[in-house]
């Protein structure tokens, strides 16, 4: 139960669920400054931190540079079906409302 | 967004989301105790506060007490297919796992 609920925990923010859907809009690996706007470097660790342990993302380095991927499967493994759910919920919203509320 | 932020933030804590998986189980309007175990009232008060502000439960009086029931029409409001992918989330671990993790 506890790990269902550290996935839900991850994905209960604003700033975390906008970085998983970005990287799940583009499809692949991406560099942190792609995932957020508006936030200092230092929130946005803390917040890759907590998606990578909720099981969320992997993180790479490559050419002197941090990518980040969506970790579809352990986040699977942790919380079946879920991941999935919340994508889409967030895309049904988004054109519901013609770019999110 | 945010909407969906606060309902996966309302269901991403392990005592929430035993009370709205009870709930689920259970199929009819529960009293508040028999929703939690081993915490403090006022904390259960905080925690289903959370869940009705988030759109996951309604709470009403009947005879001196407060039952509650799942609001899966508001839930799903917010946050489409999310409620139901998490219960079966709950389902489909505790079935793996013979009672939780």
């Amino acid at each position: 139960m506890t790990e269902i609920a550290a996935v839900l925990h991850a994905l209960g923010d604003p700033v975390r669920l906008e970085m998983v859907g970005r990287l799940a809009d583009r499809g692949e690996p991406q560099p942190c400054g792609a995932l957020y706007d508006d936030i200092a470097k230092s929130t946005a660790s803390y917040h890759f931190r907590l998606l990578r342990e909720a099981g969320l993302i992997e993180q790479y380095a490559e050419g002197g540079r941090t990518l980040n991927l969506l970790a579809r499967a352990e986040a699977d493994r942790r919380a079946p079906g879920v991941l999935e759910s919340v994508l889409a919920a967030r895309s049904a919203r988004a054109a519901r409302t013609d770019g999110g509320q």
